[in-house]
């Protein structure tokens, strides 16, 4: 059989990883890819871990056990998150962005998978410490993101939806205040896409009051389950009275001055 | 400055490729990042290329030129394909899928990361060689995988509705007739997502009869744009007459048997 160089050996690992972040690959998946004894490939994982680490690009977890092996944790240093948040905000500045309505046009940028992949790295580095079950997101906009997020936790996401659907199967449904229109609305998820007693977090888009994420801790008591925390792209700052308290943003948007500039800047979170 | 090794570089660039698929990353990146000299970058490259194409992982291709550099393109290989698609299909013919009405509860595999990054590398084998500006879906349930196949293209994701949202700016609508149920239906799309004689590619969770897909068609001739291909995750063949000719599915599902037994094989592109 085929010998492979620890270059190639490395290469592959690290490609493997990626590929399945937080999740266990055991350390068999290698010694048989490459035909090498266990020896050899920790040593390749100490190189890629001692790199990882050392770049603040993320970390390599040894999980001992007989379900053990390792996993890769993304990760994402301050100075680059910080400088992701800056360079949203001279984005989000463009005066084509305003909607009639005050709203600010952000379809593109939560369909930019680069944009969406970064995002999605800041907000996991909040909750990466957690045991999560599910990502939640309510439909659409925010799905991209919230999907990213729950792949870097190496979980299922859950997408609620605003009308029921015949392919959803059994739906549970629950009413919730819009909290800036301050309007009824109700929201669907299928019986079988959330598990009992699990441990949720809710991603989105944008974060007005805080209607939605309320609706969403409503919904998930259905569940018997609890959601550990909230995590947006950006956060309208503008509505000063949330009806959720603690939540993550990446950019704080503050509305619009005289002269119809967007007032945006990155949240408190990246002011060190 | 400090030095790296080869294999620490050989770690590095390559997590930054998967990071970036079909995006040209200029050599300067790494021989910035590494203190490092070109020649010693491009060997770097040649090893990490040799390997991924020996083990059918993908390929990085260097483009020369002022704007060159090297870019990663995704791969999958024949085995792991159709392995994949036969896993799938153990998956779906379990009969708590059985939705009232005929229908196929997938909710739960459109939401699995692990499983929607492999369909998606699969979907995007099929259009790797061509340019493509945008990848199309309707929503909802196929957001994550279109969202993952433009990311492999390196373009942006364009999401289709079928409600008129304020948040979307100006959009373009058309009426469409599902193919399925036979009732007109309207599709909406932001006038902005879309840039004028574009080439796209339309990607969603299931195929009926196609009345989607061909209204997708018809809704890009509005910006003078095009629809190069299209891919769906399972086609229900037991719908044999379909609006559309051309597309590409991983599985096929043919309805159930008399014993209520759901019928699912990997598609015909698996047959070799």
């Amino acid at each position: 059989m085929e010998k492979f160089t620890r270059n190639q050996r490395i290469s592959i690992i690290t490609k493997v990883l990626m590929e399945n972040p937080n999740k266990i690959v055991n350390l068999n998946t290698f010694t048989q890819m490459f035909n090498a004894a266990k020896s050899t490939v920790s040593e390749d994982l100490f190189i890629i871990k001692d790199i990882l680490t050392k770049l603040s690009l993320g970390r390599v977890d040894t999980i001992s056990g007989a379900a053990g092996g390792v996993k890769y944790v993304s990760g994402i240093s301050k100075e680059e998150s910080k400088k992701f948040a800056e360079n949203l905000c001279i984005n989000l500045k463009n005066k084509d962005r305003i909607i009639p309505g005050n709203f600010l046009y952000v379809t593109d940028i939560m369909c930019n998978p680069q944009i969406v992949q970064k995002a999605a790295n800041i907000l996991f580095s909040f909750f990466s410490e957690k045991h999560i079950d599910h990502v939640i997101t309510m439909e659409t906009k925010g799905i991209p993101l919230a999907y990213e997020v729950a792949k870097l936790l190496g979980v299922e996401l859950v997408i609620v939806r605003r009308n029921n659907k015949l392919t959803e199967g059994s739906t549970l449904s629950i009413n919730y205040v819009s909290g800036s229109s301050g309007r009824v609305q109700n929201m669907y998820v299928s019986k079988n896409s959330i598990k009992p007693k699990s441990k949720c977090i809710f991603i989105d888009d944008f974060m007005k009051a805080g209607g939605t994420a309320l609706g969403i801790t409503n919904l998930l008591k259905e569940f018997e389950s609890e959601l550990l925390g909230i995590g947006v792209l950006i956060d309208n700052t503008d509505i000063q009275e949330k009806l959720v308290d603690d939540y993550f943003s990446i950019v704080d948007f503050k509305g619009f001055d005289d002269n119809n500039e967007i007032l945006v800047e990155p949240s408190s979170l990246f002011e060190i």
